[in-house]
């Protein structure tokens, strides 16, 4: 790519900090890419009057099409139908090769149920519109977590734990990332301590030497609560997580602002900020939002849609 | 107390690095207070000779009768039967008012139940001793986790969480902390999304709304992976988490060296390092063991006993 890459911007739940985000962040974004937000003017306009801010020019935008006026912080379908018309419509732009890369701000999966959308989030979505096993992983250049099971209650994570999927979600990771050594974490506490505190370690030792048949670099099962202590560290900078807070709580601790979300493992270039839709704050006056982990995540799609066109 | 207090130490699994940390910390523990040492001088010499230190002079002892030989590294039997000794005896001679606390190094549980004790840990193990609910909270001044479920398979987590049971543990854990603000984590990614992910939080919203209707310092359930954000640390200094890794994991990827172990609502004072026996170094030339975990172990035990002391 010559020119600076098409990054399409999906602007999530209308009621949350997105809009707020998109527009602050533009005058930072715009050098790096020539981003296109998937917004109607009315709502832009709706959200920058009530943040006081102006809307920055240039500022491409396209509609999503259905319409929508903000209840800030408030959980309504008709946000919930706008966040997934803007995501998909974003996601089709990429697919159709209007952009290169989609960037996505934060939805309410509760809107999205309102609004009669089954997903569970963007992955969950994009693994249907692709039928392809998308990978989630969260990080930063220092720790990335990629998530075995994500949106699932914890109580149906045990018998999540399959071997064959296992396997796959590691070679997958393995070469989506080009990652030389991945940390596998175990299930229970102490790893299962050899079977006093549970058994799903054997699945995941199994799958771990099955895997490293193929590319001998997965290490694990480990023991969950000192898998990111700083000495493993040391060792380790991409882990596969068995469930979302057992990777993201960790995650979130040491390195929560610079944070991001990739989507791996699909047709098309997938980042996302590392953060939720932070109702609690949305459109108040002296309350400020980070626009860290948005601005990450553009550059992390630019550099992932560099790498994809360097390799093809 | 005028003169420095009497601690009692359990020598933990002698296959472990329990005997090397009590070797090497001796100097400075000695400073704080008179230790008093659960192992016999066979084993004492033993670990000195395969570890090139010498005995220290004077370095108070008494041998919880087993004997045991060491095998660097190896989970046996007589290993688990001497350090579950160790800690009994070490318990007996608080409780008999010989010693004023008991600080405990790492035991193996396998080793433990090899020998056919049945104790998942010290602090399962204690509350039988007393028939009293102990809590476990481990961490250090900056951030302290007190674990609703310990050591269990995940998947019975889901089902341990009861509201009478919770409210109950919430109060204690004030009580025994006097801790102003507490934080108290839900089970499922993002808190169930208001029963999306998962409806346990139903149950935690109760307890958490009774004990607050007592002493309204319980905030959440709160979203277990944002928890530990640095943000959230700004408000938090207490938590109470609802199972082991959910609160063990951030706390050991933030502070782990300086981490320690404490039972609370017992009538002993107890505390312990926040590791494991370090099997794979131990006995080893050239590998390092960490003795800040320990030295905050001893400190935090004195300083609980002379609180106790002051407040009767």
């Amino acid at each position: 790519m010559n020119e600076k890459p098409r990054i399409a911007v999906s602007v999530g739940d209308p009621n949350g900090i997105g809009l707020e985000i998109a527009l602050r962040a533009h005058e930072t974004i715009r050098h790096l890419c020539r981003p296109l937000y998937f917004v109607g003017y009315d709502l832009l306009k709706e959200a920058a009057e009530k943040l006081e801010l102006q809307i920055p020019e240039p500022f491409d935008h396209t509609s999503p099409s259905p319409s929508c006026s903000i209840r800030p912080g408030m959980t309504t379908a008709e946000a919930g139908a706008y966040s997934f018309s803007s995501f998909k419509k974003a996601v089709e732009a990429v697919e159709n090769g209007a952009c290169d890369a989609v960037v996505t701000l934060p939805i309410n999966k509760e809107a999205w149920m309102k609004a009669g959308i089954d997903y569970k989030g963007h992955t969950d979505a994009l693994r249907d519109f692709f039928k392809k096993e998308a990978i989630m992983m969260l990080g930063c250049e220092k720790l990335y977590v990629a998530l075995f099971t994500e949106h699932i209650p914890l109580k149906e994570v045990p018998k999540s734990i399959e071997k064959e999927k296992l396997v796959r979600f590691l070679l997958d990771f393995q070469r989506e990332t080009g990652a030389e050594k991945i940390g596998v974490l175990g299930l229970n506490p102490h790893a299962g301590d050899n079977g006093v505190l549970g058994n799903e370690e054997e699945i995941i030792t199994e799958a771990v030497g099955e895997a490293n048949s193929r590319f001998p670099l997965f290490h694990g099962p480990l023991v969950p609560d000192i898998a990111f202590s700083p000495k493993m560290r040391e060792s380790f900078t991409y882990y596969v997580a068995m469930y979302h807070d057992q990777g993201l709580a960790p995650l979130k601790a040491l390195y929560f602002d610079e944070s991001i979300n990739v989507s791996l493992n699909l047709p098309i270039v997938r980042t996302s900020v590392d953060h939720g839709t932070a109702f609690d704050i949305a459109y108040l006056q002296g309350r400020s939002v980070n626009l860290q982990s948005y601005i990450e995540a553009v550059k992390a799609a630019i550099a992932m849609k560099r790498r994809r066109d360097q390799r093809s």
